[in-house]
């Protein structure tokens, strides 16, 4: 279950390019080369497209991987969904994704990694998250205090997903809805990026549109 | 040969978001909704990622094509170097790549992934050339005039490149250099990418620094 409230920060995308160009310096100031990037699906993508332009190379390929859980299991356990399209034996790696949360799918990716006999893996985050229970060896940036961070190429996703969590019974105006949004999650998003959730959310029928320009929670028609 | 002069278009990092979600806009005003996204290495990691958040998407993979050619071929053949990750057996399938410059890679690319037994095969690109010889289904631009494109994820790898081509033997100063970018090939970079690629060039042995803050051509020890 998502909390009712918990504090977020939205990353615009001049600050996730630096943060990008500042993890690639961090990997070039320890000499350290690879011979392939490995972006992590989805997060890891931008961060790493950019990383191998400031470091010139041209060596980029992803996996992807995603977490399972039960209600049962507290802790999620990390699949990998789509495995690496080449061959890594005796290669150098630096395995590449946007944060680090739990830690759990960076451990995952450099086990895998290392059992598809690399000889040498490392990895960069932009963001390491105190909470992390993995330390990765390169990152721009230490977040102490825990917060959901919303990258730039999630920003709607992660909006539907908040703007889903603030309709209620009863229909809000877009006014309050963005006044929710900002309350329960520190959310401060501009008009636009909230019509385009809710747009979706109606789409979805997740979402209904009362009169007076007022929304409240869809009730689907599937699940209960 | 790259020739001495032609016209470059740097993109910043909004106006490639925007014709990333103008790519998204177009996928979704014609009603496809693919199974799965496959991102074009390395061009297409930034659009692709973008796509998918607009389109609610997760199920993203890539696969790296690169060309080959020698002297002797006027066109250069396209190869697969890293494969599909996943099995795309009767899945809708949405290939998304930076541009459409000649078309040979989106024209390799639909061919591999229908071969291997994609049920429908999609493209998308940001901006699609008049000089390619292949159509995609989706651009968010159209270039009329040919011109070499500078994506904000390939700035740097690109300013090396054409930096390295306006060093000559007598060595010139920062001003020049950029005064020689801007009226060859239209390049208007700030003092600082400048400097990044010098610094990387001198580290290659590709440009030595003369007295005077001058810079010339590098003479490499190998090859010749």
């Amino acid at each position: 279950m998502i909390p009712e409230s918990f504090p977020c920060e939205l990353v615009a995308w001049d600050h996730a390019v630096r943060l990008s160009r500042a993890l690639a310096a961090e990997v070039k100031a320890a000499d350290y080369r690879p011979d392939l990037v490995i972006a992590i699906g989805r997060g890891g993508y931008v961060p790493a497209r950019i990383v191998c332009d400031r470091l010139l190379l041209d060596t980029l390929t992803s996996i992807k991987i995603e977490h399972w859980g039960t209600a049962a299991r507290k802790k999620e356990k990390a699949v990998v969904r789509y495995p690496l399209a080449t061959d890594v034996g005796d290669l150098s790696v630096l395995i590449v994704d946007d944060v680090t949360d739990t830690g759990e799918t960076l451990e995952h990716a450099v086990a895998y990694v290392e059992k598809e006999g690399a000889r040498e893996v490392r990895t960069g985050v932009l963001q390491h998250k105190r909470t992390s229970s993995y330390d990765p060896d390169y990152y721009a940036e230490y977040l102490a205090g825990w917060r959901w961070v919303v990258y730039p190429w999630a920003l709607h996703e992660d909006l539907v997903g908040f703007t889903e969590k603030v309709l209620a019974d009863e229909g809000l105006t877009m006014a309050e809805i963005r006044a929710a949004l900002a309350r329960r999650y520190e959310i401060h998003a501009n008009e636009d990026e909230v019509a385009e959730a809710l747009a979706d959310l109606l789409a979805l029928g997740k979402a209904v549109e009362e009169e007076g320009d007022r929304y409240r929670q869809g009730h689907e028609w599937e699940g209960g």
